[in-house]
């Protein structure tokens, strides 16, 4: 039974699904704790799945014209300061560098929580006319907010992302590159996630501190909570003019440009975590499984195993997948297979194949899918296409089975009554009307302790009242408990 | 001569290397300066070119092994303290965090300059046994030294670099890894850059802080000043003692690791400006060109000259190249023919490719080489080989160029008299011998205002004295002023 250590070691999700988020976590060996306080370090596992996502996510950028660039990690205290709202909902949360070598500096400066001041602050010059429009530039880079309490990948002090930052001729292209951006998060979710997402807009008490209006995408975890996994915000031109960012337009006239910010973190592993994974751990979407396919050699001292299983992973290896080549591994540890299987398992590797000498003798493998523990036996002649249509129909499989876990998730209430009993029985989305009004947001947020997820761009009604003051509604809201 | 602006704007590098830098970086749109002191924006286009860099460097590392990790931005001071030398060559120099969100912090943190103290507390714990040997593991991140002077690319209050970090079993295997990751610098910075360097080791005076040795290859600048372009440390185990860093052998026995590191940063970007480029801007070798051909319409309202010119384009675009496919633009823009010329060779791209009605009518193109301004008229039918097989040319041209170069700045010196006469009429590297005192080595430095490179992996005799006392020789030296 040693075989099972790996798994035992795992709280089950039902039981406790925090514990079994950070038993994943640790087991499957994506991030180790510090001596710095609220930060945490991505091993290798963990940070192999972020190339993934940079990588996959960056070509889509570049596809509508992005380009990186790389700003200053530090914001002087007066630059911070120059947008009113920015700065309040900023300020309280950053870190403070106050001395620079052995000397006290002039004006201390935080470490970046975000950096729209110092891309108005770069644009304030690099912005003349309107031939130097429209800019759309994004970093990549870590960002630091003093949290309080911090959960791997879904809070820390220190975090990874990217930012996109623009400017615009018009209110219209500026709107037009918000939704744009938010369209694109909602396809990388779906598309190289599994993850199927709500996409819509936050209220004015949930929108990002400066902006006009706040896009989201929120996705709803296995344990019936919402994550917020990306915000595409439209700042008119209230950040141009507190910094000044004009440009001569064709027309001769001096204008503000119009500005966008949009972002998304390290915390999409999170929500791939807790979409995905099962009590034997985690499962990644072949996309972004660092390695794909594992190759697990039964008896593997018995003559000629070990050579199969090595040419099996050189012909996988050099056969495209879903993104790039097949990435491929042999496990040939001295472990037993049985603790192999539950280590491909708890690392959540897509497909592991199985052969041993009596599979050799057939001229056929066992691939073992990840995601359901479904077993194929397959001609080793043909093993290229199988894998690779195996790994194909997981991407897809597992999406519609985060859609289908949503969908039964996601529930209607007409009335408060209804309302109180979904969030004190269920867990999951719950839609409701509502009349647009801050006291009825926070009165429900008081009461149910929920908070407003989205007004999704899909709107439906489902009766005229608000649900909470019963006066007519003016949207759909989706509501519901928050990471 | 409106055409000419662009490039009558830098000044010429024989009259202000200096300002033909600073000049060449502005022009070419490679970075700009920001309102935080010290700290700089890389805009597109030259952090495209360090995205180049970081691909293939990272390419290189992953086939010796190396895998990325993460860790936090923020050392605690007792951390930092923990290693007696190292803390010495650091502390002067670092940022400090002394505030989170509205408290003071309880301990004060820097921001990293280098990352092994963080390191060695990761793997404290990570490492227990043999068997969780080695660790080689790579981290690409921005760093803080609170410098004085700052130069782009070269010299500035935060840079972008990777660091390896690497723990070991043995003494033997620790410096084996040292000098593997030496070697891959070199063999980057002649491949992808076409820069020649010069391997060896640094004399004590001139290592890392906390090393048992410190490696380094040096290149040679146009003007004939040093580059320090990547070191490689072992630091034996002497981190491992002062952080407790043990692992239990095959023997059973407690036992300390074996560690090294090793660095390269964005001033990588400083050695190509001024090691390649030329008075009409940036030259790039094809490799970390972000663009590598320019397609330039002449008369591009007439009929057909821009439906060829992005037909050109298409076709190279599925080219395979140096490195992916080639990267192709149409500078389709209402520009003159000439300004654009003038733009492409500020920008240093390796290729421009004219093509006007006439050429049309002669199914030709004329290719033009930004490193030696060479003109070729080809058939269009062949362009996609014509350009591979050009851009391959001027890669190994770049390099041979270069080494040519430093070779002829090389000189050899057998005594002060000589050795002083060489700094004071020319300006490049100086092999002398060196008795290993020193006393020698500062004395050499105040005198001629210049600096120990390296003792030369290739070792030559030149004579049997020290250059400075006359007394016994030990090894040669590479001498030279430094950036």
């Amino acid at each position: 039974m040693a075989d099972k250590k790996l798994v035992e070691a795992i709280t089950s999700m039902e039981d406790d699904f925090a514990q079994w988020y950070t038993d994943v976590v640790k087991k499957a060996d994506l991030m180790g704790y510090t001596s710095v306080k609220g930060c945490m370090v991505f091993k290798p596992a963990g940070y192999a799945i972020w190339e993934l996502i940079q990588k996959q996510m960056d070509e889509m950028f570049k596809e509508t014209g992005v380009q990186n660039v790389y700003l200053p990690m530090f914001i002087p205290e007066s630059l911070l300061e120059k947008e009113k709202d920015h700065v309040e909902g900023f300020a309280p949360e950053v870190a403070w560098v106050t001395q620079g070598g052995l000397q006290p500096l002039q004006e201390r400066m935080c470490v970046r929580p975000t950096s729209e001041t110092l891309f108005c602050d770069f644009y304030k010059d690099d912005i003349q006319s309107y031939r130097d429009l429209p800019k759309v530039y994004n970093q990549w880079c870590s960002v630091v907010r003093w949290e309080k309490e911090t959960r791997p990948f879904l809070r820390s002090r220190e975090f990874l992302w990217q930012e996109g930052h623009t400017a615009h001729a018009t209110a219209e292209e500026a709107e037009e590159r918000t939704i744009q951006m938010l369209n694109l998060y909602a396809e990388f979710c779906e598309k190289v996630l599994a993850i199927p997402v709500i996409k819509g807009r936050k209220t004015d008490k949930e929108k990002f501190a400066g902006a006009e209006a706040t896009y989201t995408i929120e996705a709803l975890m296995h344990d019936g909570k919402a994550l917020q996994s990306g915000t595409s915000h439209n700042f008119g031109d209230g950040f141009a003019k507190a910094f000044g960012i004009q440009y001569t337009d064709k027309d001769n006239k001096l204008k503000y440009v119009h500005q966008t910010s949009w972002g998304s973190t390290t915390r999409l592993i999170g929500a791939v975590i807790m979409v995905h994974g099962d009590n034997s751990g985690l499962v990644l979407p072949p996309r972004i499984a660092p390695v794909q396919v594992m190759i697990v050699p039964i008896q593997q001292k018995k003559e000629g195993v070990l050579d199969k299983a090595f040419e099996l992973r050189d012909r996988l290896s050099k056969t495209e997948g879903l993104y790039g080549n097949l990435r491929v591994k042999v496990d040939d540890s001295e472990k037993s297979p049985g603790w192999k299987f539950s280590e491909c398992e708890m690392r959540g590797i897509p497909v592991r194949v199985e052969i041993g000498p009596k599979d050799i003798e057939n001229s056929q493998c066992v691939l073992v899918r990840r995601d359901n523990g479904e077993k194929i036996t397959v001609s080793t002649d043909e093993i290229e296409e199988k894998v690779s249509e195996l790994l194909g129909k997981m991407q897809k499989d597992m999406l519609e089975r985060a859609r289908a876990h949503r969908d039964e998730h996601t529930y209607t209430a007409k009335n408060m009554d209804e309302f109180e009993k979904l969030f004190s029985e269920k867990s999951g989305f719950v839609k409701a009307m509502w009349c647009g009004c801050q006291e009825c947001e926070d009165r429900i947020k008081e009461k149910l302790a929920v908070t407003s997820r989205c007004l999704p761009f899909e709107q439906e009604t489902i009766s005229d009242k608000c649900v909470c003051c019963s006066k007519p509604a003016k949207s759909l809201v989706y509501w519901g408990r928050a990471y």
